[in-house]
């Protein structure tokens, strides 16, 4: 067992959250990964109240978390009041300004995790009372920014001890295995947050034939850009974030073009139809630079042991 | 100490190479590492034969290998020669198809180092007979490409596995300290190679401006691009290598136009008039995103110690 300052104030077995992957992590998978010793987080990302609702149902009693993109939350401000009626074991805020939502997922009885992309953004997570800061690097999948996570949590690290040494501090992007995690430990974060590795998973919600392709690819075959926003029609992201994911035919094609995408309606119509058949070569895997070493979906909890034995051999002196 | 199968190869105290930065690992910075039990690279990078000439007759006895840019190499094919008269350590190959030039350095005693950026290189890394193979993030500063050290690294790793077992692996790009070191023993590296700290470092050639503005300077404020490249007129370097930078005024106000500055006289002409002076609003620091945890420049060799020390502590249990 891994035991970190992180694991002990969750009562967790493993130092592993899963991430609140938009419509990808729904309740089954939040609720296996509860069950399994680590966190599970609900990917409530768009704030859709309906598909939240059902989500929170499918977890059921198992206590998970709700993750939310911050600047949706922004403009639908009721789903916050009515997921923090259910009690959530902790809220999840990335990519806009958590500060106007800090106290009221505390006074609710709800831990606060704010994932940043910079040090600066970190600065804003203190300011907004969090009590874990999830630092996210380039190499995640979906929607991220720039810096690295293995520049970006040390350096979150040593911000945290002057500024608010009680925070709790996890590392994400890039780690899928146990020398992910065992290396994050060394940059300084109490845990680690996982995409990619729980997209592969038998509970996640993701169509067949983007598994496939998933499966087979390697790192190199991702990339980030606007193009797969713009095919959906989510121009107003805010610039600094784009999305990971694998390179297909449709995102090539597009590449370096999503301003004329974003304008062609019948290109966006095909995409979607073709996205909700779930066809790879038009919506591709939204994963990151980690799918290279994934070549299987197992269930959540085997996931969870075997990262978490990896990595504890690795700490035991199993690196030699 | 640490010992890995990287250090008993190579005699080595600590388990870390000095980047070959060009023009700035000069001779004393890699004769300084070389003899404070690291491995030290001088900075050959584009083949300038009176320099690299001064620079090896700097490091004196002490053994130091040789740094290049492959595809400046395949212009200058006479310099290969000349140094590996010389009998260094070791020479490295970076940014361009190594194949050409295995067999010739080996035949010399030297150990072939490649630094790949993708896992497509690592294959072409492995064809080329590299005895060492240097896995480069995005993180790190100076020319690179697209993927993070930390999936980077493990895939790399998982290749060489099964395709050649016997290939040293090190980890480069945002590791500035003992954490950087012990998570890419994590990942599964023999080592690190390390520009930025020992860019930071008495023994580089660094203009007093820069340095002050790199010492004071957070994580957050590096970028990639082009536009330093056009401004010093390299433009024929590939299309998917660029340059990782702090930004300053010059980088900010032509960021996304490096043609119109490649084509831009009168500018470029400015622009090197400034450089000449090391005036670091005009020519900025060439660092990685790890700078953010530099705040001295002291000697290598106390570079070396420290960063070695401190991975020790953490890889017996100093994590906890």
């Amino acid at each position: 067992m891994i035991d970190t300052s992180f694991t002990r104030a969750f009562g967790l077995e493993h130092p592993i959250v899963s991430a609140p992957m938009a419509r990808v992590a729904g309740g089954r998978l939040a609720a296996a990964v509860s069950a399994g010793g680590g966190l599970g987080l609900i990917g409530g990302g768009y704030c859709d109240a309906d598909w939240i609702e059902t989500e929170m149902a499918e977890a059921g009693n198992t206590p998970v978390g709700m993750g939310f993109i911050t600047w949706k939350l922004d403009q639908a401000p009721g789903v916050l009041d009515r997921v923090l009626e259910r009690r959530p074991r902790a809220v999840f805020l990335s990519f806009g300004d958590p500060v106007p939502y800090g106290e009221r997922v505390r006074a609710a009885g709800a831990r606060l995790f704010c994932q940043v992309q910079t040090l600066d953004d970190a600065r804003c997570a203190v300011d907004a009372g969090a009590d874990v800061i999830v630092a996210q690097g380039t190499e995640a999948g979906g929607h991220g920014a720039r810096r690295a996570t293995l520049t970006l949590v040390p350096e979150v690290a040593d911000y945290l001890e002057g500024a608010a040494p009680g925070t709790h501090l996890l590392a994400a992007g890039g780690v899928v295995d146990g020398r992910g995690l065992a290396a994050a430990l060394m940059l300084g974060a109490g845990g680690v947050l996982c995409g990619t590795r729980f997209w592969a998973c038998r509970e996640a919600l993701v169509p067949e034939g983007q598994m496939r392709m998933a499966l087979a690819a390697d790192g190199d075959q991702t990339t980030r850009g606007k193009v797969i926003d713009a095919a959906r029609g989510l121009t107003d992201w805010p610039e600094r974030f784009d999305l990971r994911t694998l390179r297909n035919p449709f995102v090539d094609a597009w590449s370096g073009r999503a301003e004329a995408l974003a304008a062609d309606e019948k290109a966006r119509a095909a995409w979607s139809e073709a996205a909700a058949r779930g066809d790879p070569e038009m919506a591709p895997p939204i994963v990151g630079e980690g799918i290279g070493m994934i070549c299987d979906a197992p269930a959540a909890a085997e996931i969870l042991a075997a990262m978490s034995g990896a990595a504890e051999r690795l700490l035991t002196g199993g690196w030699r």
